[in-house]
Formats: structure tokens, C-alpha cells, sequence
């Protein structure tokens, strides 16, 4: 199974260029749209989003993750292998937090270019055929790098950030609630938010937070959007007291 | 195949994680996105809406639908089959105008659950699975309830209310056209429509009813929105005469 | 492989049920949503686009092509074969384009009926089963016309227009890039633009024009929206100079 992870949006070509490439040069193989509104650009906030949702792909995936702000500049791009997964795309951060969290990981350069690659598209011309290589039993196309090259040290293991935000308004933050006190509280937006297991657990119109179905902590208001009423949106400070 | 019916949107991982748990459960059996706009958390409209959009699905096919506005709480889980095709989804009605329509019906409660179940989000952890299993030749995983019990005897069998709003601003009503006259004229927002058979017929900015291509009679105006026009929402009523 | 390029948007159940004929018809052939947002009612700014995004594709692609605002008039429905490319739809001009730069083309007539046709959505119950039938290895369902028929001898070679703008407000036009002389400038809303390789070789702020990924020149802005800068919509003329 390739599994897409971007920012491009649903809108015009791109996705579907990507998957006609996948489906050409890995026949028979299920890609699926993961997600294509990842914090546009932000490959920082995206690497919570990814290592939180990656966790739950079977092994054997490959997940195909483009946000790449720094496409047709010198980034690096990069195959790692983490948990039983693997991963392709810019080397800028977005796989930093899988691969730390997953223990050993493996890390290769990304060798091979295409015959024509365009300066703005290395999602459709470079990514997805490596993905597709992978996809059909294929080693990574190049050398094998120091996995710790993939990873950003100053970056922490849980972001106290609004990740996402979703069409309900659910603000996703980069906290993994698993690891939280059952009566810790989520300072946001001037609030201090007490943590409910679900939404029919309080009364509606109040915001908390709770455990979601991502393993992250996320700030939400039943029948209601919290990201209106708090004013949130990705990058928002979140601080657990 | 597996056809996906649900009030997520587009946004977010949601939908992607639905359909990842399904390539990894019931390889090779294709997975179509019916709609991801339903009435949000409108079982009702959105019963009707799927009653006349599954009639026109081959048989056999697994219809998974998922509005659920009442995730989390003691709501049943429920498989049914009508008409030849398979349902699963939360028994609050969302499969009760399909199973009313199609006679001779059959129920099962879901009794399986799996190893994790999160609070919020039954469609991939409980439906799916249960959707894959149905697709792959599984019988319903627990024991038969009455048919009738999916059903809502307090539901008309057509509802006179706008049920759904597309991009155009085209307006279905929940009332099949089949079963209207010729010369039957719709009541909406203080305006008696005429019946068209197609947007030729009428001249631009002229609101008018026709039968639209899944058989529900739907409000229209040639080159315009009728939605706009008339000021139309879903929970809009609408009368016949 | 079967591709779908069409100004459905992604609302609806339209879409879906478009695949879903597919899925029974064409069991085992991917289907790609390459674009829902092609120019609405537009055939002469989508064809641009689409001759493009077609060249792109693997030889032996079906590429069924709805942008149809004579739905339920009379216009015809249509088979195109050039580039090694299969094309499906009405002949409206949507595939004149392509077939003009492919040279040889061939064209039928769409003979075949469903039992069932309804007046608003050839897309999926004639045009879809035709497309079904020729990526499962049937000839087109009615006779060879002249492939001249399919052309719009009136329209360009490449269109001065903005044809398309995407979710990041970057403006496509129908002008081959290749085509374009390396200092060639674009007048667009008053501006004249300068070509660059990528976005950034431009400081942020700074209107260009570039190659995009599928060969066209594109109008766009680093760390911006063109769109929203030069006030572009499709329809918006451009000239070169």
C-alpha cells in the first residue's frame, strides 16, 4: 500500500498526476489519499501530524509525504525505513519525528533521477516512481546514510502546538495524549481546558480536550467548532499544566 | 465493492484512514468515495438521499455509511441487507428509508469489536473492518434483529424538504420524482415550480423541478443557483400541488 | 488506465458514481481523478489544459473527458483516439486540442445507448460504460468519423488566456512553454512578466512566469498568490512580448 501525505490540496492536477504515475509503475498496488491539507508548508508541524497517523499504517506501507516548501533548491531528497514502514520524500524534518520515535530507523539518499524532472513537481517526477520502486520489492535507489541525518535534533519529542485543524473545527495539537496525566489541563488561548473522553462527556458549547482517534491531543467543543471559538489555528501555543 | 457514505468532508485523515483499513482488510475489492458531503450529522435527510443513490449501485455491493452524530454513545451498530446490497453503519435510521423501500429486508447487531476502539471515530475502527468483512464473503460478525428495528416508523416514505445542496446550488428534495405527476408543481420559499425535463428547457435565471439523474425530484435554475436564488437549505420544506 | 478530467467538482455524489460504474464495468482498471475542477462549462479554455495534462500520460491512458454544457442537447457524443491516447466524451471541442498536436487522429460516433439515459448525466451513463468497454479491449460502439470533425479549426494553436488557477493562486495559461522564447515577456493585468526557472529565483512579492510541470507557462508569485496580487481569474488574456 502507498500512502499519500501532502499539502496540495485536492485542487487541480497534482494528486491525480501523482497517482497516475503510482499506477503505472506499481500496477495492482492501493494508493490512498491520506492527506492532502497537511500544514501547507510546514514541514515542522506536519512531522507530529505524520508520526501520529503513520503509527496506525500496517508495516510494509510506503508512505509517499510531500511538503516540500524547499522543492528546486538543494534539500535533500530521502527513503527511510521506520517501524516496519517506509518513507519517501524531502529530507527537510518531515520524517524527523517517525524515525525518532520508531527507535532504529535505516536512511538512504535518494540517487536516481528521472529524464525529465521539472523544477517546481518532484512529488510526481521523483517521489512517486521511488515509491512505486519500493511499493514493487525494490532496495532504495541509492546509498544508505546515517539515520540520525534524518532526524532534527532541536526539534522536541511532543510539539505544544495547534497542528491542524480540521473542517469541524477540532484543533489537532503535536502532544500525544497517551503520554499526559489523566487530569492534566491544556492552557490555550487564555483558557485552561480539562480533559473529557469524548464529546456527549460535556455539555455543549464547552471546550476540553481529549484523547482523538490519532492518539493526539486535541482541542475540541461538542456541537461547535473550538477553533472558532478560541481562535485557533496551526501554530497556536498550546502548554500542559 | 465498497462504497463510502459519510458527513466527514474531504479534510483531515479521515477519510484516507477509513480506506487504508479497507485495502489492508479486503485486498483487491475497489473502494469508491459515493459522497463525503452528506448531511452532516443528518441521518434523516441523509436516509433518503442514500436510498435513492443505492438503488442505482450494483448488487452485491457493500454500502458503508457512516453519519453518526451519536458516536460514543450507546447508539447500535447494525448490519443490514436490502435489495441485494449490504449496509453498515450506526442504526439511527441512516438505513431505514433503504431497507423500507426494498421489502423484505434483513438485520444483524455487531457484536465483534476490535482489539482498540476509539471513542470518536467507529467508521474505521468498527465499520470498516466490519464493511471488509462482508466484501471478502465474511458473514455479519453477530447474531440477526428484526428488520423492522432499523426502520423509523415515524418517517414518511418520501420527505418534502430539501435534503442537499450541490456546488451548482441545485437543491434535491427527498421526494422521488417518479412518483410525482407530470404536472405536479413544487411549493419552495413562496415560489410554485413547474416541472422541466432538463435545463434546456427552461430559460436562464427561470427556477423550475426536474428528475434528476439519481430520481429524486431537485430544484434548479438553468445557468444559476437556485439554492442562492431562492434562498434554499438543506432542511428547507417543500410541498407538492 | 482510466483518467477523469472533468468540472464536476468534488461535492456530490457525482464523482462517485461515475466510479462506481466504472468498478463494475472495468473490474481491475485504475481509475484516476485527475481534475474535478476543470474550467466549469468551459470545453475551449479545458481543452488547453487538458492536451497538456494528457501528454503526460502512459499511452494506452482512456481519458474521459466531461465538461459539458449541452448535456441533453444535441451535440454528439464522441471517441478520439491520438498520441495513443483514448478520449471519451462530448464533442464540444474539449478534445480538439489534443487531437490537432497529436497529428494523426482518429474519431467515431458514440452509437450505443444504455437502457437507462438520463438527460443530465451522460458522464456516467454513456460516457463512462464507453470508457469502460475501451480500456477492457472493445472498439469504440459506432462508426469512424473524420477526425477533422473533432477540431475547432477557429480555435488556436495555444490560447493567450488564462485557463486555470489553483489553490495557491499560481494562474495557468494555455501557451506552451517550450514554445516561448527564453526572454520571451507576458503582458498580463497590466504587468509585464519576465520568465524565471522556479519560484526561488524570484524574491518574494514579484510576479513571473515559469514552466510549470505540465509544460505551460504559468503566472506566479514566491510566497504568494498571482491571483489575488494581479487580480486573475480564467478568462484573464495574456499576450506575448
Amino acid at each position: 500500500m502507498i500512502v499519500l501525505f501532502t499539502d496540495f490540496g485536492r485542487g487541480g492536477p497534482y494528486v491525480g498526476q501523482m497517482a497516475a504515475v503510482l499506477a503505472a509503475r506499481a500496477p495492482g498496488v492501493p494508493v490512498i489519499d491520506l492527506m492532502h491539507d497537511a500544514p501547507a508548508f510546514g514541514p515542522r508541524p506536519a512531522a507530529y501530524l505524520l508520526a501520529a497517523l503513520a503509527e496506525r499504517l500496517p508495516v510494509g506501507t510506503v508512505v509517499l509525504g510531500v511538503v516540500d516548501p524547499g522543492v528546486g533548491t538543494e534539500r535533500r531528497p530521502v527513503v527511510m525505513r521506520a517501524g516496519g514502514r517506509w518513507y519517501v520524500g524531502p529530507d527537510n524534518g518531515l520524517f524527523a519525528v517517525a524515525a525518532r520515535r520508531a527507535g532504529a530507523a535505516e536512511a538512504w539518499r535518494i540517487d536516481w533521477r528521472p529524464s525529465a524532472l521539472s523544477a517546481t513537481f518532484h512529488g510526481r517526477d521523483l517521489f512517486a516512481p521511488v515509491a512505486a520502486m519500493l511499493a514493487t520489492g525494490a532496495a532504495p535507489p541509492g546509498p544508505p546514510v546515517p539515520p540520525q541525518s534524518v532526524d532534527r535534533p532541536d526539534w522536541p519529542d511532543d510539539l505544544a502546538e495547534i497542528v491542524y485543524v480540521d473542517d469541524y473545527g477540532n484543533a489537532m495539537t503535536g502532544l500525544r495524549a497517551g503520554l499526559l496525566a489523566e487530569e492534566a489541563r491544556l492552557a490555550v488561548a487564555g483558557r485552561s481546558l480539562a480533559r473529557a473522553r469524548t464529546f456527549g462527556d460535556r455539555p455543549p458549547g464547552t471546550p476540553f480536550w481529549y484523547e482523538n482517534s490519532s492518539g493526539l491531543a486535541e482541542v475540541a467543543v461538542a456541537q461547535g467548532s473550538a477553533a472558532a471559538l478560541l481562535g485557533l489555528a496551526p501554530g497556536a501555543a498550546v502548554a500542559v499544566g
